[in-house]
């Protein structure tokens, strides 16, 4: 517990080894952690904060399972998995079983970045194609491969170019994007873009190996596409010789509560041909996996090319992805993530209608975005403001982050014991920081006090019937949740 | 220790969930192994395997300082690294007192692919030249920028192109590369392929980024390259607008006995421009290392994109790094690697003298190669022989791996706690399987009876001299070690 430096020798340090590109939260003053627990974590002073964004730490920081199960299998062993061991078999058993029968061989890695560029790997050697669909603002992860196939990243870049072979389709958000709220088929209305895009890429000679998404996409800004999109994009792709890659890095495991994967919100008739998993499977222990079809590991192993990973699958990483299952199962979590997370979004959407900043509401589970705006017409991204929000919740210790292409969306994504009490404590405070706020700026309250059948929707997913008798211009109901 | 599965059901759980790419060692007749400690493993029947190969349990299976480590940083914190933490800038200062000062800035990632993909961005980021030269046979990764710059890999597979932009030289290998122990100048004649490649490169209108090569090939066939070839190479590269990125990620970290880093054979005037670090770092646990200049690193940073990696420098990773320094330093293990590892190069030597099958034997430190063949003027490759001593080692529970394009080099990398005893056993029992094998082939007994003056230059660096004195045909002088 105690500091090695005091905290601004840490800093110091900090300048002086750790690479400049690698920033921290609160650049004007940063958190020094030194411990954590549950959905808290603590400061050199002993301060508590809590916790609405590590959604690494997905059954809570230090999980003392999770803890023991990893210690007492490193004092046993940690090897590769060219040695037979029944914790890689045992976890890919289990992890199977939380998947749809197609989807059963596992590759254990080590990141999300690796587990997205075996992905692509898969996917270019099934099809034997090399085009791959990504959507807008979309994260998959740091490796060059995966750099190219994330606008989110690559129009950070001064003077970037993306690859030739990556096309970017619109991301379905219906708050923000091409077609909104107010489309009478958004669904299918984005999906046409991406089969757009493949006829295009044909015209040149070009063919498609996968479409790419987040099931839900975060730092794209929490957005949730519209139910059958899949399904569509699926069929498009699939048509096209190309296969379907379900990113659930950020949002699986349990995170959209009414569902342990976040593209099963989609309907039982849509299953991926490969699903990527990562940050909360060892809740903060450096592992992922890939689950594809026979088929395609079969093709992949038909290359002739060993897949070999020093660390991944090893009997520790197996050991802790075990017991971060068992605890997810016994206390509920998944069961906790949906009703704490529908009570985080109605408390949001009371918010919304006392206060016009808040633009937009929406989430599954505890995955839940608050959409700031200057003007809920123009929708105008109340980008400065996000960022005071966010500073002045760290003033009351609260760790809350903004994000989304304008950097305006407040992200919830809290470790999965998140309580109702921790939601009321944030969203109290949220209120308080909007009423001084909106003071400042003089703005006026909204007209619009919410939808009234809002009650019927939140927390699962919106069937297009729900968001037509929402109505057009009730601009929380996006898609998901009011 | 109980076995969850008996060894059938953990087979063929395995068939049926983990991807058939992922091979196991041993494949007709795999180990399923339950526990290790220091430099042995236990299969599931309590029989004890002397590990010879695995060089990512660096101070050991389960060493207890650095199983503690874990344990306890696991029990009070670990997060990313956007909050300040002292673990994360203690190890990166102690990481760089062990390098030139000029590398000075680390970027943790989680496995070493991570970390070779990284260098290739920075030095793209700060060349703004696409062109990598990697040497022939090389393997740096699997990710796949990573499997285009892995010769070793690509040629795995069927109907291989590889990428354009991609350059292959020849492996310094002077006993059976393109230039071998009677060129009177190898380290000048392989640099001069490479400045070759940069000119080729240039008639094109393309620009070279890196060079990129392991300190010591490793999967490539235990090679070393000749004193200078480095400076000589760094040189061209450097002369072109590129950079020098040195892989250490399988022979760092005291494994070469006189110096910490393998780049350093080369001479104290040889400093890369980056260095990757990974396996042995964090004894088995998944974390990585990239450690550059500060320039590199501010070009890297001007490009605007933030460089986040979820696990990477975690607190529990940089525990536990700290503790694998830690006892690298308290258990003397470089001093160890150098003192087994000239003892193992000199019994393996010896039986060179009595063995027609051991072609050369090459070495630093607990690196150590004995490359079979089965004509030694021709230099046939002995693969199928190799194989066998491979398997019949197995049954005497003595891990050994065959490596190198033709799979013929016996590729000794054990935990550096290998003892002068291991050694020893090892090799006896080598002794006794070659022995066997010539018998079956009728194979004569060496004509050269090994070099005379080989107490002069083992366990070190050859300089060129000592490499003259030693002539031309003795093959087992191969460039440092006899």
């Amino acid at each position: 517990m105690a500091e090695t430096f005091d905290k601004k020798k840490t800093i110091d340090l900090r300048h002086k080894y750790i690479g400049p590109s690698c920033k921290v939260f609160f650049g004007q003053d940063p958190i020094k952690i030194v411990r954590a627990k549950g959905q808290y974590m603590y400061d050199e002073r002993g301060e508590r904060y809590l916790d609405c964004i590590n959604n690494v730490a997905h059954v809570g920081h230090c999980h003392p399972d999770v803890v023991k199960a990893g210690a007492m299998q490193m004092e046993i062993l940690n090897t590769n998995s060219r040695f037979l061991h029944d914790n890689l078999v045992e976890y890919a058993q289990r992890l199977q079983a939380t998947l749809p029968d197609s989807l059963s061989v596992c590759y254990f890695v080590n990141s999300g970045s690796e587990a997205n560029d075996l992905a692509l790997r898969l996917a270019w050697q099934y099809t034997g194609h090399k085009g791959i669909i990504t959507l807008d603002h979309a994260y998959h992860g740091h490796v060059s491969s995966l750099i190219d196939i994330s606008p989110y990243k690559f129009h950070q870049m001064t003077g970037s170019q993306h690859s030739q072979l990556v096309y970017v389709a619109p991301s379905p958000d219906i708050y923000r994007g091409k077609h909104r709220e107010d489309h009478p088929d958004a669904a299918t209305a984005y999906s046409d873009e991406v089969e757009n895009i493949i006829q295009d890429a044909h015209k040149k000679g070009q063919k498609i190996a996968a479409f790419i998404a987040e099931s839900l996409q975060s730092c794209g800004g929490q957005v949730i596409p519209p139910q059958g999109y899949f399904q569509k994009v699926a069929q498009h792709v699939r048509t096209a010789g190309g296969i379907f890659i379900a990113d659930e890095i950020q949002v699986g495991f349990g995170r959209a509560g009414t569902h342990f994967w976040a593209f099963q919100l989609q309907g039982k008739d849509f299953v991926p041909d490969i699903v990527t998993m990562g940050k909360p499977i060892g809740n903060g222990h450096p592992m992922a996996c890939v689950i594809t079809t026979r088929k395609i590991a079969e093709a992949f192993m038909s290359s002739g090319m060993e897949y070999f990973n020093t660390f991944g699958g090893n009997p520790v990483s197996c050991a802790i992805g075990l017991a971060v299952l068992d605890v997810i199962e016994k206390e509920a979590l998944q069961s906790n993530a949906a009703r704490v997370g529908r009570y985080l979004a109605e408390l949001l959407r009371q918010q919304k209608e006392k206060h016009p900043l808040i633009g937009d509401v929406r989430g599954v589970g505890l995955f839940v975005g608050a959409e700031l705006v200057k003007d809920r017409s123009k929708r105008t991204p109340a980008t400065a403001e996000a960022q005071d929000v966010i500073y002045k919740l760290k003033e009351h210790r609260i760790l809350l982050s903004a994000d989304g292409p304008d950097r305006n969306v407040l992200k919830f994504k809290p470790p999965m014991c998140f309580s109702e009490e921790n939601a009321k404590f944030a969203v109290d405070r949220i209120d308080e920081i909007l009423t001084d706020i909106e003071k400042t700026l003089g703005l006026p309250v909204p007209s619009n006090a919410g939808c009234a059948n809002h009650n019927s929707c939140h927390g699962v997913l919106c069937d297009k019937t729900v968001q037509k008798q929402h109505g057009n211009r009730n601009s929380h109901l996006n898609g998901v949740d009011s």
